[in-house]
Order: structure tokens, then sequence, then C-alpha cells
């Protein structure tokens, strides 16, 4: 029996578990350069665990997944943060699980971006991979690189779970 | 008499002693996600200097500049970097000089954006607060928060330099 899971809203409150929502809403936030900008300060805060790693700024485009989604892997990443924000303005669709040992499907959130906000990871989080909806889209990502092992992987047996929007 | 710049199209070989141009052209790439996303892979690296520091995501809102610009102000991050990378897909304008001494209008240099290359100052480079052109632009900060002071300023006397586009 399959599990459907519908896609909520994605909202700070509810991600809070999981990482931080990369938006300007309720953010501190100050004007600098003589009140020509106004930075919405310190959202998220990027991780890499290790003597040699360190945080870079990558970019990747993805593909679009078909509806319902299939879900059959999640990941974590055990040594850092990881970031996405979308630079395309199209919802796509975040799918996350508590910390800790592999999640039951019963486990996994789902969430959709309104298409401005971005999302980061928490070291050692399960996400599923970034899911563009409509079309190929890029994101901007933020995350670790260094030495060591930092992808465990988890693979669902398909038909335990699908996503839906709501 | 007014020193008068004309900004030329950001490139990565121009820019190149001043930091890394965030786009995906001319990157390391490799799919991921079983074939679904493309990565670029460590465009920019994000350096965050002292002990207690990291590394943050922040997002700023700036207003839009009168052309030609009028330059009185060059700063520099002497404990980090500092990535701008634009979420509106407008042209915006860059401004740098090289580390050491502040700089003399001659060794300053424009750049204009093509509203979807981000960029990363290297630490301790000069540059100029970021420029919006026509309208309001947001643009993603990923630059370090941590103790000590983090930012040297020099002005310039007004009517030394302006810059225009090209």
């Amino acid at each position: 029996m399959t599990l459907q899971l519908r896609a909520q809203p994605l909202t700070a409150a509810a991600f809070a578990p999981f990482g931080e929502v990369i938006e300007a809403e309720h953010q501190h936030q100050f004007h600098i350069n003589d009140g020509k900008a106004l930075r919405y300060h310190d959202i998220a805060r990027a991780e890499a665990l290790g003597d040699d790693a360190r945080i870079a700024i990558s970019l990747v485009d993805v593909e679009p997944y078909a509806l319902p989604l299939a879900v059959t892997l999640m990941e974590k990443h055990p040594r850092g943060s990881q970031a996405f924000i979308p630079l395309d303005g199209q919802p796509f669709l975040i799918l996350v699980a508590p910390r800790g040992p592999a999640p039951a499907p019963e486990a996994i959130r789902a969430f959709v971006s309104n298409g401005r906000q971005g999302v980061n990871y928490h070291t050692d989080t399960w996400h599923h991979p970034v899911v563009s909806l409509q079309d190929k889209q890029r994101f901007i990502i933020v995350d670790r690189i260094g030495q060591g092992d930092n992808c465990d992987l988890h693979h669902l047996q398909p038909g335990l779970l699908e996503v839906m929007l709501d």
C-alpha cells in the first residue's frame, strides 16, 4: 500500500526542525550603504565540519520530475549543511526527515517553495535530492567541500511513498 | 578633473585578480542524482578568518543608483570573502581594486554583470557597495559573520571618478 503525502507550503516554523528557509520575511534586517540597501542578516548558517573543510558556492541545473513523485531515495550529509536557493523563481519540492536513523516513509515531510524561498538543510538531516516541478531550474548551492565521506544514502522500496502537490 | 570610467562586460578572466565570477559557463561540471541534475562545482570559495568566524547566507535589497555613478566610497573586508548573486536577473555594476593600500581612482576597475552572473570578492579586496541599475534588486550574500572588525572604508573626494556603462 502506497503512502500518499501532500506537500505543504514552505514556512520557517514548519521547516525549523530541518533547517532554515532562506527568504526576506521575518528576518533581522538593517540598512547599509548609506540607506541604499536593506540587508536581511544571517538567515542561514553554513557549516563545514572537519579540519580541512570549507564552504563553497556552486550551481546546479535540475530537470523536472513527474508528479506524483515516487520517493526511492533520501540522503544526508553528516559533515555539513547544504543550501539550495532558486534562481528562476519557480516553485520546487522539498522532502525532509529528522536526523537519526534512516527514516520510515511516515517520518518524511514534504514542502513546496513559492519560488522565492530557498532552504538550508542542517548538517546530517535527511532530505530528497532537489525536485524541480515544471521546467529545468537553476539553483545556487552553498555547501561543504573537504575530505571524508559526506553523503549517506537511504534507498526506499518503490511503491512505499509518493508525493503530490496539495 | 573627473576621471571617467566605462564598465566592461564581466568575465572570469578579467575579474580573476579580484575574485570569482559565479556563473555556469566554463566550470567543472558533473551529473548527480541519477542524471537529473548537472552540478557546476566549487565555483567560488567562501572564506571566514578567525577562530570564531563562520559563513552565513543573507539577502539584500539594493535601490538603483543614478548613472554616471559618482564614486565616493570603496570598502574591503580583511577577514573574509563576500559574494553577491542576483536573484532578479538584472544587470548590475561592480567596482573593484587590487588588495593593498587604498586605491587611487586610476586603479579602480568597473564591470557590468549580465544579470545571471554573481561575484565573489576575495578577502581584503577593495570593492564598491553593490550597485543596482534600473530597479531595486535582490541579491544573495554569502559572507563572514564573526568577531573583530571586518570592514575598512576608503572615502574618495567627490568629483574624482565617475563610472558609466559602455
